[in-house]
């Protein structure tokens, strides 16, 4: 199916713009602060994929160490172009930031979410994947919005 | 009981860098972490607030507004010197970071904290102050040290 998943690389940035408004998941504030998080990413602050169809980018993923942990992460930030999207870049996004987490001895994701109706694809696809919810914070984002987090045990430490 | 409340002065660096260490609560990394912060603090990215007890300084805290959220702000971090401790001095700080909040239009606070048993006092505060869990991530920390996620709404929104 010609889909690979690669470290992101500075030419990348266009085409993470692009998705982030075409997907049309994200407010404008989320919007610039996942750019400003490709930036730190590019400066080594963060880890950061990307998944490419037949050359083209179709997703990315920004992840890193939780601070003050021995082996949790967070998956700030993962995304996918409409036309990626069913076609599996999802998934192939996930299990590359998971190997990639494995690689450097981390073994559980931490993902946060809203718990609007209109995220229940996205909450579908985290537990697919193999997270469990860990936590609810009522109307976090704002009211009727909460923080849903979720948490996914990486089986088996170590590159692989 | 010549108590107050004030705002964090460059002055109180030392003073917080000996807390941090005097408390035991902190790893070497935990200390670092929390002394950049403070550094962010006075360049404006987190707010500050020191407690002082006839003049000295007896406790900090390090807070700011959630990214991506209306009105929900982190209390990052919060610290009383072994002699202000059971003296009120962690409750006063609680209390004007409650106020700082509401004053800059928060509406609630989200503190995330340890598991383990030796954090025992450490919930039992909180729990005191208002707050509800409403998170468990297992062995976030490390193994059989969880992170607790906790949440207070503060009633009547506004500066008072």
């Amino acid at each position: 199916m010609g889909m690979i998943v690669r470290e992101f690389a500075a030419e990348d940035r266009d085409s993470v713009r692009r998705m982030l408004v075409d997907c049309q998941a994200f407010s404008e504030e989320e919007v610039r602060i996942a750019l400003d998080m490709v930036e730190a990413g590019l400066q080594g602050d963060y880890s950061l994929l990307v998944v490419e169809a037949d050359g083209q980018v179709q997703g990315y993923a920004c992840l890193g160490r939780a601070p003050l942990t021995a082996s949790a992460w967070y998956l700030y930030w993962i995304c996918v172009t409409p036309a990626g999207q069913g076609r599996g870049a999802g998934r192939m996004l996930q299990a590359g930031a998971e190997q990639l987490v494995r690689a450097a001895g981390g073994d559980r994701i931490v993902i946060e979410t809203s718990g609007r109706p209109d995220y229940e694809r996205t909450r579908r696809f985290y537990r697919n994947a193999g997270f469990a919810e860990v936590g609810r914070i009522p109307d976090f984002y704002k009211p009727a919005d909460d923080c849903m987090v979720f948490c996914k045990v990486l089986n088996g430490g170590g590159a692989t």
